[in-house]
């Protein structure tokens, strides 16, 4: 039996163990799905206070329910580490890592980077090595490959499979989750596909096969940068519709009634989370090695870095209605989370709006239900406020960055004394209403 | 009575008259389904040749089934004219003239300025106006009225209301036509908006009315900076694709996948059509006025005009390939019409591409069922010639330009020496392929 008969052999009878490496909002459910399955799964992460919590049922994942966290851990299917020599106990290796920019924008490769270096070093002749991470096309065979295969001195195809596929979980959607989404797999061979496919057929219902990584690493960016790219498109028709004295807003709501050929999207403060603002510039930055430029991820990045610089200019301008400057005025933002009814700040363009309004003289305070303190750009530590008439009052303006549910619009209206509404969370337009 | 309720009246009483100023792939559906709902219309063209095959029930627009408008002509339920002297008969007129651009890509206003003077010159006191031809927001209000004002000497909201409502045909859609496609409506008073609504709904299903005509004709051109921005986007990603080996039609295959936050868009050799290319361009030209730069719209713009000089280097890539040049060549294209299964080359890249090869010394020839003859930019007319053994195997390079569902694949690759495949018609790829 050679050995990819014995992987699928293991496979078949669930007795496989899949190492899933990196434990954030991917790797975690990710690793439950299986678990759930009944397969052995070890997690491993660099964070030990994330180990520690996963190994005592501590859920920190919104999407994933505590009570079936708590359960494939009392069953010792999932079990944590920060460990990484315990890689050569799994037969199938899944990267969950982070791939950042960095402060100049471009890919932080680092993360993957490790992660090889970890497998390399300690994994087990006969291994399936899947990234999810997004990345840029050729990531998985022309960076990863050489890695693997100088620090293990194995020889893909022979020793082990490489493939890659892509995560596509959208935090907070309620209809569609790891397990319903379909999956798009790339392998480099034959054998890894197959491979691919058995394995990740327990944790996800749909696998959609191509030919190779770096399709698959495109079709990542392709879904990521069509958001980037309407987002901003409508960013910009939002700042000029503004100007010629048309609700963007009823726009949209119109278009929408068009039932083919039209998809909607919403203008906002910018572009937050961890893919829409990034993922687009991996590709951008690896088709500079093949002397292309992108003239339209250009174009929509361009707006995205702008966007909460005009959101201070609205601040500015609905201030300056009332004979006030940004400048010894204080400024109440509601929602730092980068879209509704989520726990998660990073990249959130009401951080950026609230530094600049700060360093311009400002005096900043937040309120979000699910983010109690937030600390950007190495400032000191702010916490949430409690939303009641005196703090709304208080406020020389209240500007709506993020549309929580939470949220009760009424009565934040009737409080506040001049209102600046970046998501069109009041429906009536007056003179203490400014709106994007 | 006052006239808000005269007209209403016979609105109610179906005793209106109904005039449509221009009778093309707009006007004249939209003049059959009133004519077909009992409304006595009276349709207005200057081409006289329009004029006399519709008053002989003769059809030449492919989405009006022959047997319907010889139906409504022969109950005089529709009559068509170029006397506008008429427009005096009629108590609502529906304005469906062209706006092209002209050759330096500005808008070109001329036939709405020309309907809205013989509105002026010969309307009668109580008459509803409605634009439909896309333009850009402000036009209703800032252009029109003042021309209709001057001519008629009328004034409005009191002697005749004005609105705007946008065209969506999408000529050959077999699922949405105008009468089940939503219609957008504003108007400039809540009077017009009425008249409007209760106009509108005896041919068109239902009406979305709006709060003003400057958002009803931003609505219009969202819709289409959308698809041109999208298109524009895929267009540059396949061509990165080709550059990295990257098939992106199977990328779109995939990302389609996705089952939220994406919608396929498809890479072609450029947009055609009336609207897609032109559309965007008209609010980019108003946007200046308020000194507002579109970076989308340019950049998509730019992408979109640059396509059909890719598709020519692309042509002459796979010529080389067997050590032969444009010049000298001989070069079939199949398919002129802009998109698949309609009779329509208006602003199709195919003949642009045909222009530059033959200017580069191709000898150009071409083969649509739909279009038997094309005449572009001044050059003698070329005539579609029959598909054969014969006619593919003599050119030296067969280049898939519109994937009309009557071009037979298999036949076509089975006697092509070399293809260059714009449309991801032939699925398999070998050396005699050279795909987009």
């Amino acid at each position: 039996m050679n050995l990819t008969q014995q992987i699928l052999k293991k496979i078949s009878e669930n007795t496989e163990i899949v190492g899933i490496i990196g434990l954030g909002y991917v790797g975690l459910p990710l690793a439950v799905n299986f678990a759930e399955a009944g397969v052995k799964v070890i997690g491993f992460d660099k964070s030990e206070a994330k180990v520690n919590k996963i190994n005592s049922g501590e859920n920190y994942i919104k999407d994933i329910r505590d009570a079936v966290l708590r359960e494939v851990v009392d069953r010792v299917t999932l079990e944590a580490t920060s460990d990484f020599t315990k890689i050569k106990n799994c037969d199938a290796l899944i990267i969950c890592v982070p791939t950042p920019l960095d402060k100049f924008r471009k890919p932080d490769m680092s993360y993957i980077e490790s992660a090889c270096e970890a497998i390399g070093k300690y994994m087990k002749t006969g291994t399936f090595i899947s990234l999810e991470s997004t990345t840029y096309p050729t990531t998985t065979e022309d960076f990863m490959l050489p890695i693997i295969e100088k620090e293990s001195g194995l020889k893909h195809g022979d020793d082990f499979w490489l493939a890659y596929s892509p995560e596509r979980v959208d935090p907070g959607n309620k209809a569609f989750h790891t397990k319903n989404t379909p999956k798009v797999l790339g392998a480099m061979t034959e054998e890894g596909l197959i491979i691919g496919e058995a394995l990740y057929s327990k944790a996800i219902d749909t696998i959609h096969k191509v030919s190779s990584p770096r399709v698959a690493e495109m079709v990542k960016i392709l879904e990521n940068t069509y958001r980037l790219v309407n987002i901003s498109l409508i960013n910009e028709l939002a700042l000029l519709a503004g100007k010629m004295d048309i609700n963007i807003w009823e726009v949209i709501d119109a278009a929408k009634t068009k039932p083919f050929g039209f998809q909607a999207f919403y203008p906002g403060p910018g572009i937050g989370g961890h893919c829409i603002p990034l993922d687009p510039f991996y590709l951008e930055h690896i088709a500079k090695r093949f002397d292309f430029d992108l003239s339209m991820i250009h174009a929509a990045g361009h707006i995205n870095m702008r966007m909460p610089h005009y959101m201070v200019i609205k601040i500015s301008t609905a201030l300056n209605r009332q004979k006030k400057a940004i400048n010894g005025s204080k400024i109440l933002f509601l929602g730092v989370a980068y879209k509704p009814n989520i726990d998660d700040e990073r990249e959130s363009p009401a951080l950026e709006i609230m530094d600049i309004v700060a360093r311009k003289g400002g005096t900043v305070s937040y309120s979000d239900p699910h983010i109690p303190v937030v600390q950007s750009h190495g400032r000191a530590p702010i916490h949430s406020i409690k939303l009641s008439p005196e703090t709304l009052a208080d406020a020389d303006c209240v500007v709506l960055t993020t549309n929580h549910d939470a949220f009760d619009i009424e009565f934040i209206q009737k409080h506040s004394r001049l209102i600046v509404d970046m998501r069109n969370m009041v429906k009536e337009v007056n003179d203490k209403i400014y709106k994007l």
